[in-house]
């Protein structure tokens, strides 16, 4: 894949070592904007919340933001209320360096739960971290985020207004960590376009509802989840036409998908990316469940895995769903190829050829329900011996 | 483990090779009740529910039961209107043999999904089958349901109803099948005691409630799954007072308790047997949620298997469960080591101590909420990486 560009016009990164990762590679990362900026946001929905989580939904809730810190290796979840002392002591000397308010300071974290951060670390590298901002220091933003992430991932969009150009630039880390204890999804993405807050907002639930959160790697939802988005209008493109707007919105939505995916192409262990397709649910709710109850299903995520096209492991996960069914009535297809028919198997001969399909990296899985006409689909990972080892791996 | 005494009076079994299998061996089994019986079942909630799975639902409402033929190899399951007169025809070969109407005979099937029963060696194997009933023929019918259990699963208790003393007999078959698709468990259950229909039912929904419904390996249910139990009045024990019947209720629970302990522990590739406690709860079914969230999780599986007593995986399990909880009113123990305490870790000392406990091959982990006063409780095995071995096999 062909790395973007990434820079973007009034935005400047860095990041340097602070102690919380044990190698002593950058671990503190932080993001600017050179001019005021809003900002929108999407955070676990996990009730145990990490410290930054907490900080970070209450900063954000006016739409102003100019910067976000991030540090990988220390989670600074279940640490209770010290922790939070030490996101808020985090933001406040980001605020004192930059010379900004500290509720436009946005936190975030990645790895270990349960141990305090390295204050002094933190304390002692944000002056060099902001004087060591530059336009192209994103790119050591999206590097200083990444713990056992196989490759960096970024995504960008190029859009114009029709008065102005203008870029949606994404980095994200994904689910691939051995020491921390589970599986944290970062988004940061930024933009030049000038737009309110409002409409940012609705644009980035309607993104994320399409992208992040419909991937599933073990069914697991981080402590740490977020996703933040900040628009510095630097683009000067004045008021957006409806159209603009939407042109927007599918920018966005695209390189949150491109994200998501190659969140799951990193996933812990995984070895395939397999989109789960239903259609014909009774219910949009429907739709989502059985593609999340086959996804999350560990027969069928091993049998991914096997490159085994086993459809009644597909057939029962449908069953045990909840959702309206009627066995006789479903269809499935791996890519093309129609392996079960009114809930009746097609024999040996489509079973070699879906088998076939299934030895590629990435394809679909299509379950049609015939019970209504709502349709919705998960992206999911195999589940590997890879899988195990990282996880049952000890954290130290 | 000693084995108990698998002879019960009344009850004869037999089992022949039929054909399903493919290495020859028994796996047509056959257990009669030479009395007139009494019968209850649990059949599983999948929606999608293999044929001998409908046709056993429909024979036993009635509470008269004379026999159970089961087949290993086969799960007769995705088969349509083929499959259900395949299971009609098997129980129709064993009522003209056995002299027994027709629905008085329960079928029972595990093994592949989707493919059609050999009915030819079914028709061929079902006169031998008869005349091979023995009443030390029960661990026949114990040996041939197996697939891939490493050992026979079988549990009794002695009690007396004051009036008279009587046996209960269970065999179960578990979660370890490579060929088939999915892990199914059947238990059949035999008792001499004379009990009416109606507190036989009561009884095997209390104990099924206690044992096999709390029970997990990977959270997928079968479409085949069953519970059977016979009560042939052999003992001549008269009416059951309340103490007697309470005695019976407790003795039904712990043969159902044994064998789904058994069926965890020989879970696909288990190394670990797990008891998942949530005390505190803010009702009842929170409680189970809470519990079955954290017995379920691929997270907290693997931790396991690791050895590792990573309480972070267990809070964020918790987090997103959805009950009610405070996130530094949570304590969790190890055993009888606290790791965590008000939502903290109890450091490096603690979880040194717990890491010893989960080197055992079987503990408990209990969590309290302090939201309320309900608790409950799921038995659960770890995450292997030879669960992915048997599971990524290919079926042929």
């Amino acid at each position: 894949m062909e790395q973007p560009d990434l820079q973007i016009r009034g935005f400047v990164g860095a990041a340097v070592p602070s102690g919380q990762k044990k190698d002593g590679e950058p671990d503190l990362a932080l993001l600017f904007s050179e001019r005021e900026a809003v900002g929108a946001g999407v955070f676990t929905t996990n009730k145990v919340k990490a410290a930054p989580v907490l900080l970070s939904e209450a900063h954000i809730q006016d739409g102003k933001v100019r910067a976000i810190v991030a540090n990988s290796g220390n989670a600074n979840a279940c640490t209770g209320d010290a922790g939070l002392a030490d996101a808020i002591k985090t933001a406040d000397l980001a605020s004192k360096a930059l010379g900004v308010p500290i509720e436009e300071i946005l936190v975030a974290s990645t790895g270990v739960i349960g141990a305090p951060l390295n204050m002094t670390g933190i304390n002692k590298a944000l002056p060099n971290l902001v004087s060591a901002l530059t336009p192209d220091g994103i790119d050591d933003v999206a590097r200083a985020m990444m713990t056992t992430d196989s490759f960096q991932k970024v995504s960008r969009f190029n859009g114009n207004t029709g008065t102005a150009p203008y870029s949606i630039l994404g980095i994200a880390k994904g689910a691939g960590m051995i020491m921390p204890n589970m599986a944290t999804m970062l988004a940061f993405i930024v933009t030049d376009l000038s737009i309110d807050r409002d409409p940012l907002r609705q644009g980035v639930l309607n993104a994320v509802g399409k992208s992040f959160n419909r991937i599933t790697v073990d069914g697991d939802t981080s402590t740490n989840d977020m996703v933040l988005v900040l628009a510095n209008g630097a683009a000067q493109n004045g008021s957006l036409s409806p159209e603009a707007y939407n042109e927007f919105v599918d920018g966005l939505g695209k390189v949150m998908e491109d994200l998501a995916r190659m969140i799951v192409e990193d996933g812990e262990g995984a070895t395939k990316t397999v989109e789960i397709r239903v259609k014909g649910a009774f219910t949009g709710d429907e739709a989502l469940i059985a593609a999340k109850t086959v996804a999350n299903s560990n027969l069928v995520k091993t049998a991914l895995y096997g490159e085994d096209p086993n459809w009644g492991r597909i057939m029962a996960a449908l069953g045990r769903s909840g959702i309206t069914m009627v066995e006789n009535e479903v269809d499935i297809w791996i890519d093309d190829v129609k392996i079960v028919s009114g809930g009746l198997g097609k024999g040996a001969t489509a079973e070699k050829q879906a088998s076939e399909r299934m030895k590629e990296r990435s394809y679909s899985i299509t379950i049609e329900l015939h019970q209504g006409m709502f349709e919705d689909s998960m992206l999911t990972s195999d589940l590997t011996h890879e899988y195990v080892t990282i996880n049952a791996d000890y954290r130290t």
